[in-house]
């Protein structure tokens, strides 16, 4: 994953054993070196191999042999196509680029199989290229900063995936996580002291650039300012208003001050300041979200729209942005925004990224093929919301393109697509639980063809998927444990990890009604952190039920699950309480209950009224969310008391 | 834990809720604010109380006052105690330093306590301060490199148990760990790209300083130098010998060449470049197990020697040591080295890190009492090696002066002690395990009265700081599940966790016999790594077994876990099998039966002669190490069988 483009199985089997090596071709350095070394660590881990020789060869060929012509500088042009076959005794790799050959090893990488006895890969030939050359997963690190290490797992699970590039939020009303040299207010004042210094950034892009990985930043302006008014007030809209920075979510009115001179003097050399930090062509400004209050508010920029003949405000954020874009363009750099920022007059030079849909009335699918047909690159964030904690079936299914009729030179402007993993709810132990595997999935649909789309094959491979990042170092599988250990105060959390497996956080925002439930620093080490979606019981339970109404021949499955759940609440009976696990009592005895008299009905063939009407009550009560997480089988249930009422009721 | 010198309690409770606030003074900055901050950041995750006040407040008093009178410079004068007073409403904590009051803070949230409906803080005024100055740990980044986030959540835990040493073992003959911009070929062509830059040790002095912790940064010379010499050849003792990085472990040849000027000139601006970014006054230059081969080889050496009276190689190292010394001094700082450097000439001015005992040929306890006698200031490490896989008990019970009879200028010279990781045999994913929570253990030897030695208590405390130091973001717990998913290609792991509670690594290196079984790059992800000292199952089954024999009252626990590993090897077999846990049958399969036999012999109050001969075997046959590991129950056994012989036979 993601499924290449070719492929052609044949019936060698090359064994791994402690002789295998690699060599590089024509150069031992840079991306391919460094992928190779971590190729050989991560093989001898996941086979237990101790390998002779640590590094790649240069006195001999290895038994794995990488070509490529030139190293790439990354960008939107770059060819990321590869040949991999392997065979008995020796396999290759071919690319046209070292950013290719780090792609075909990754191939490589998920080939391993094993029997009883050894290791090996199955012999095969692919030939494989990317469908969009913008394959990227954004990362707040504005709500909740993330360290370096962090992003860096984060990166590396990126490179598993091919995925190439790396949006970096810096900075948002809830903190400003760049270190100025030219404007140190911004990071002493409003960051709270978490900041990545411009050695971390460097670091960071260099990482990054290793791995294949382009890194976009974005400072979000005009709008989501209130951490640099927070240091600079003076760039404000209001006089006189109190900037701080914000502990809660949702939209706020500071809003950089659009009819000043300071305010573009400011971002020039802010921005002289950061470019040079960050190779890529590319720059995000943001641009989102302004709702334009404090303009109205002001005399002075109402005058100054007057006198500039700018109607809206809409008007006088193109003002601001096609300012913006010039400093940019100076700088080297191109413009990207959120889609806000295709207004009528704003230049096609722009690249729009398209995030809004039908939560925010538009059209599903968002703004990208209109923006592609009006002449602006652009990139599809619609659909790939993965803070919205929706099952990834749902992001699979969305093609940037879909059944769009567009000409060549449109479609070539949709560059790719990008998870966004809006931070209001995730801290760095959650992280990971909330990106991946799902962005597993979501990187397939931008690098496979358009045509791999069944969802019960790519939910199979994405298992394994999952597990592999686990391997690599993501922390999305254990941290489960930790967070159930710490509410328990270290009892038994069997209990709780059996209600862990049937329950989804609450999805689409719920969890944070209006943005003021959890403030930056309120405690995600909650029940509901320790949940995920696509809960693994739930999924399994729900095909189970449906093979048994449909087929009546997996009664001891369904009953498998039942009968877990229905001892399940002695085990929970049995924690010591604390507030923490209190309040998960109904969920836990209720689903005992239920659970108990299903299992009796299915086996009894036999389910009174009074029963019935008990089972009914108790999902009405499961069905109500509870500690910020929803049952995940309520459907599954439902369809099963339906099938006892109509097969098996008594009375 | 540790143990605080002087404790009183009282009936009232502290109610934890969200109005809970923390004020400082006189200073609202530095050590106590950060430790402030993320005390409010713990104590809301502990217990899920969502604050309201996210930092200390500024304008009023909180209900948690924190008082101090200086911020410190660290050093081995620092005043580290504290008073701490809980009462009903407020809570107060007293000290000379900042460093005192973190070191309160973290007492104060070890005392978090709970109940059904609410978490407290319990009543108590607590007057506490260290026995000892120096309370270290060393970690070894040469065999495996630690990245800095490892070491900074190592730091962490370091100051949760109120330890103020980090001493950074940043060279050796597998890899040289720091960015020399003087001399580059150091981290060029020493370290496979595997060094820290200059602005992350300055970033990592910052961090521990912050904690209350000084750093020692160790250089070892002239031996243990391979790195070194790989990048300057021309610094050896051995013309033509070809200088590489080691990838196995063990003491090597490559040294210094203490007679040549350039080494001295090397040395001299290689400290100078070193020092100014390591505050700390004092330095440690190894200067172990040099066995001066080299120099025996070399002619020029030899004349050297000859010319200026040096009868032993000892001689010479102390002659180089001298020199060093003076050039540190000429930089501030104060010379310390492992024991070796304690020769008849070396002055007392040099600080002597006490290693060698009873392993090598000296009396337990090692040079630390001679040191001290002869006017060093000294360390000792001698007992603490928790890289020797040795069970608690063991190095609780080291206590650095014992029953020694010194005067109060000798008691004086005795600063502390330090446990000791070297990283032969762990990396990242593994190194938390073998550091914690035994080290736990070690800093209360350190800071609590000497009278405070009660193994068994301890064990019952460190069992709750263990899991603190999860909750802290430490990884010992839970990276045994990931190593046992990644063995099992991500089956059902409960088998291999049964036996890996009753299995230890093996001990005092057997591990990697003659440092040649392991290279550095060798998988680390094996079933010995998922294994940890004090294996849980098997302490609980020693004391439940010792009860059951000597009372008869304990059968169903005794039973409990005889029956658990019985079936255990059914679920064994259900794994599909793969080269890494194929294995572990003899071990599982032995174990099954060993169990059966036995709980059969328990419950029927009867065992043949037959199978008491079958039961002995099995035993025999556990009590061979495999995939190196132990099982540590064998002696139990033994017990239990000699138990049923007597009792049970039957024919």
């Amino acid at each position: 994953m993601p499924w290449p483009k070719d492929i052609k199985e044949n019936p060698a089997k090359f064994i791994i054993n402690s002789d295998v090596t690699i060599s590089l071709s024509p150069y031992n350095r840079g991306r391919v070196r460094n992928a190779a070394v971590n190729f050989l660590r991560r093989l001898s881990n996941r086979t237990g191999v101790f390998l002779n020789e640590g590094f790649p060869t240069t006195d001999k060929k290895g038994s794995i042999h990488i070509t490529f012509s030139t190293i790439a500088k990354l960008g939107i042009k770059n060819d990321e196509s590869y040949a991999l076959n392997v065979n008995n005794t020796s396999i290759t790799i071919t690319a046209k680029t070292d950013v290719g050959a780090i792609r075909g090893l990754e191939t490589l990488l998920q080939l391993t199989q094993n029997n009883e006895s050894h290791y090996f890969f199955p012999g095969i030939t692919i030939n494989d290229a990317p469908r969009f050359v913008w394959r990227g997963l954004m990362i707040d690190v504005s709500r909740h900063f993330q360290p370096i290490h962090v992003l860096k797992r984060n990166l590396d699970a990126m490179a598993s995936v091919k995925m190439n590039v790396f949006h970096w939020h810096l900075t948002d009303d809830q903190g400003f996580r760049f270190e100025s040299k030219v404007y140190p207010k911004l990071h002493e004042l409003a960051s709270d002291g978490l900041y990545y210094t411009q050695e971390q950034v460097k670091d960071l892009v260099a990482y990054a650039d290793n791995l294949g990985i382009r890194v976009i930043p974005e400072f979000d302006v005009p709008g989501h300012a209130s951490a640099i008014l927070t240091a600079y007030p003076e760039l404000g809209s209001k006089d006189g208003y109190e900037y701080h920075i914000e502990r809660f979510s949702g939209v706020f009115d500071p809003t950089l001050n659009p009819t000043k001179d300071i305010t573009y003097e400011f971002l020039e050399n802010l921005f002289k300041e950061i470019t040079p930090l960050f190779p890529d062509t590319y720059f995000h400004i943001g641009g989102d979200e302004n709702e334009g209050k404090h303009w109205d508010e002001n005399i002075d920029i109402q005058k100054f729209k007057n006198q500039n003949s700018l109607q809206t405000n809409h008007d006088l954020q193109t003002y601001f942005n096609i300012k913006l874009e010039k400093i940019l363009n100076k700088l080297g750099k191109k413009l990207m925004g959120w889609d806000e920022i295709m207004t009528p007059n704003m230049p096609t030079t722009a690249v729009i990224h398209s995030w809004r849909g039908e939560n925010e009335g538009l059209p599903n699918g968002g703004s990208l093929i209109a923006a592609a047909k009006k002449g602006y690159q652009t990139v599809l964030s619609n659909g790939y919301y993965i803070d919205r904690m929706l099952p990834i079936e749902h992001h699979y299914t969305v093609d940037p393109i879909g059944n769009a009729q567009l000409t060549e030179a449109e479609q070539s402007r949709i560059l790719g697509g990008e998870a966004t993993m809006w931070s209001e709810l995730v801290t760095p132990l959650t992280i990971d639980s909330r990106i991946w595997p799902r962005t597993a999935a979501i990187a397939e649909r931008f690098w496979s063809p358009q045509n791999i789309n069944n969802v019960d094959d790519m939910k199979k491979r994405l298992k394994k998927v999952s597990f592999h990042l686990e391997e690599l170092g993501l922390t999305h599988i254990k941290n489960r444990d930790v967070i159930l250990r710490s509410m328990t105060n270290n009892q038994d959390i069997t209990a709780l990890i059996t209600l862990s497996k049937i329950c989804e956080p609450l999805k689409i925002y719920a969890r944070n009604k209006d943005g003021i439930e959890y403030k930056t620093y309120s405690s995600f080490m909650l029940f509901a952190d320790a949940c995920v979606v696509n809960a693994t019981d739930a999924s399994a339970f729900n095909h189970t039920v449906i093979s048994f109404i449909n087929d009546e021949n997996n009664t001891n499955k369904v009953l498998f699950y039942l009968n877990n759940w229905a001892k399940n609440h002695d085990n929970y009976m049995k924690l010591e309480k604390n507030p923490k696990i209190q309040p998960l009592e109904s969920l836990s005895k209720n689903l005992s209950e239920v659970s108990l008299l299903l299992s009796n009905a299915i086996q009894s063939k036999s389910i009174s009224t009074e029963n019935l009407n008990a089972v009914k009550n108790h999902i009405e009560i499961l069905n109500n969310p509870l500690v910020d997480v929803e049952v995940v089988i309520i459907d599954t249930l439902k369809a099963l008391t339906a099938y006892c009422e109509t097969k098996y009721l008594s009375n």
